[in-house]
């Protein structure tokens, strides 16, 4: 009987769980998880907090899979891969105890990132990570009055639009030239930018926060040269790989900071693996070292490693960086590279933007649709892809990145088999449309 | 300089032209359309019965490819493979010509079919197939009561549910067990006969029209044993390609009756290509001689007919059959083969429904999306899907057509890469859940 072991309990050893346990009967499993409740939904948090979900309670689930020992409000302490065993700690008694194990995944994620300038400690600073973040910011919203958000990825973006919508003054910050910048061109995001414009949401680009200041509260912030009156500020600047165990116990990082796997998941650490946030994987692209740092990549890694902690040969090689993010109706999602991030690999590109109607343009509703298509060069392959709309915009970045998972050329896509009906879509697809502009460009 | 001939300019004949137009400048292009219009939707046409659109004219298009000489009212009488012409009459004026061609492309389309049973030319009895025929329907509504619609097909369906929003009752017969049965297995479609009932739309499928019955005007249709009140009866059997000038200029018609064409879309006599309606082609599944009569496929065969006319070497192999519908909010499309299909052609199929959220549960609003999908048990491929839900339908579908282009297994399948965030889909993608449901039955 094995013995499986697993560090955490969100979206990545979930399912690494899961997937041992449908596939071994008898393997014992444990999951170790810090927090008090089972599971919860990290990327539902802006949601919680613009009032769209009546509660963010509702984010928490209280489930598990079927026939496993779950240990909550129980942290891992260390890991000793010659014993094979991992000391943890229950929370609330400090008992400590050592679970022996065949296997173990450490699927223990990422936080929250604040970065080293002054003020990030002072109370009305928040991070959008936990359910008590969550719960703190509403809790913050009912007397603030004015919030910067520093960081214009897609949380940041999230969050922007929900503390508007709780009726904020919103001013959102972003280091870099445009919002989303390692999912969209500046052109693309330029359509982003307008829809929060729209909102009354204040948007400065290419500018660095500098300092937060107050005294015990918040106060302002240092935006470039100015200084900007604060009540609360979100920082989403993004998350970093949860390794301080993994390193502990010699287990081998990469470059960009996350525990280095192989295509099985296997760590440098004989019958260790990682799945999840914490764990560096492989642009497919590139072939570059990334952290995707995604709930879809962390059940991909985590339906990999559970297979492989009993025994199983499941690989899991990499990622398209396929996201998805929305402001009120727009939804925007991305997938492959940028503009910028082909020409830091040194890729050449030429890309098409095309403005369609998700519907005919006879029909009432009809709404655009943007997409951005990138080719390289070279063999003519798809290798980025932008669709902004407001309806089916996920489903068609998806048929993107196994357009680009397959090595398709710009020529097929521009051929691909669709369906069609004025009700529901045009009758030239969208994607179709973009590849031809792109061809002619060729 | 080339001179390119074309009848019939709709969605094959108009996309033929520009095709042509866009790769050689000089080519003279000559267009003859029967309809006094440029171009109409007739896809567009139930949902000018329903009144959705505004005005049933919203459907005529004035548009053509530039610098194309097109002729409209015109019909194209008889074809002359060996002084290369064709010879038109304009119907106004009665007026006819030869017109001489390098290139002839036979975009002629397709007709309603009515069955050849009693009384399918009383007044009352209607297709739905042109801007004239939706014309008349409408006006019908205004006085009608009691609608009965044959064929429950996608025409049948959407056409059963614009005159129920007319106000009319309706009774929808199909001849086969269950509607849409070209597009869905028996339970998805049972998904759809629930919704039109919840219309109050009676169906009654497996029963045959037998008779039309009335005077002047219909009063009654009998199905199977029972006769049942109809002051309005649309009758939407299906399409035939119009055959009868390619039959007359000898060109060569396949089994299932429509022009035989090569992967270059030439017919069996030098010069002469075909597209569209008119045309038969290929189940690329089976290999098997078909009849797909779809805009989309009508545009891409005007694509490589339209480019090959002028000396070029496009093709167009074949089609999987991707259709769309919808009732109400509900879309519903499929693509590949259906599980009666892939029986008759003597393939082995392992299938798998799943009832998924098209939004994480937690999200208000979120609403079921189903999916089945049909796996081959040899390689294991897929050959089929059918999805229906309220948004993202149509595009699951298009992705799934590419997946049984690229011959995908369904392990592949549960494991491609896709993205997530609360607000627009949920962090399990239907398409993989399928899959791996499916895949257990393996």
């Amino acid at each position: 009987m094995t013995s499986v072991v697993i560090i955490g309990h969100e979206s990545a050893g979930f399912t690494a769980a899961s997937t041992a346990r449908a596939i071994d009967k008898q393997a014992e499993i444990t999951v170790v998880e810090r927090n008090p409740y089972p599971l919860y939904h990290p990327c539902g948090i802006p949601f919680a907090i613009s009032g769209e979900l009546p509660d963010i309670k509702v984010l928490i689930e209280n489930t598990k899979p079927p026939n496993i020992e779950l240990r909550l409000g129980t942290e891992a302490k260390s890991i000793d891969p010659d014993k094979k065993t991992v000391k943890v700690i229950e929370l609330k008694s400090g008992k400590t105890e050592n679970i022996p194990y065949d296997s173990l995944i450490v699927a223990i994620g990422s936080y929250a990132f604040r970065p080293s300038i002054r003020g990030t400690d002072l109370k009305g600073v928040y991070v959008v990570r936990t359910v008590e973040d969550g719960e703190a910011i509403i809790q913050a919203t009912k007397k603030a009055k004015q919030a910067v958000v520093v960081g214009g990825g897609a949380i940041g973006v999230e969050t922007s639009v929900a503390l508007r919508r709780r009726g904020l003054e919103v001013l959102l910050v972003e280091l870099m030239p445009h919002l989303l910048p390692t999912m969209l061109d500046q052109d693309m995001a330029e359509l982003v930018t307008q829809r929060l414009q729209k909102e009354g949401i204040r948007v400065l680009c290419a500018q660095q926060l500098r300092e937060i200041r107050g005294d015990k509260n918040v106060r302002s912030v240092v935006v470039g040269e100015k200084e900007y009156p604060a009540d609360l500020v979100i920082v989403a600047v993004g998350v970093k790989p949860e390794v301080r165990l993994a390193k502990e116990a010699g287990i081998e990082l990469g470059p960009t900071g996350g525990i280095k796997v192989d295509r099985y998941l296997r760590t440098s650490v004989p019958e260790i693996f990682a799945a999840g946030d914490c764990v560096e994987t492989q642009n497919l692209i590139t072939g570059e070292p990334t952290l995707s740092q995604l709930a879809t990549t962390a059940i991909r890694m985590g339906k990999a490693a559970g297979e492989n902690a009993v025994g199983g040969k499941a690989t899991f090689t990499g990622t398209f960086n396929t996201v998805v993010t929305s402001v009120h109706e727009l939804i925007i999602a991305s997938t492959g590279l940028t503009t910028s991030a082909a020409k830091k690999a040194g890729i050449d590109v030429v890309s098409a933007r095309v403005r369609m109607s998700n519907k005919p343009h006879y029909y009432p509703g009809a709404e655009p649709i943007y997409v951005k298509l990138l080719v390289e060069t070279g063999e003519h392959k798809i290798i980025g892809g932008q669709v902004i709309g407001t309806e089916g915009v996920a489903e068609r970045v998806n048929l993107l990145t196994l357009a680009i998972q397959k090595g398709m050329r710009a020529d097929e896509l521009a051929d691909i088999e669709y369906c069609y009906m004025p009700a529901v879509c045009d009758v030239i697809e969208p994607l179709t449309a973009a590849a031809e502009v792109v061809l002619r460009k060729l």
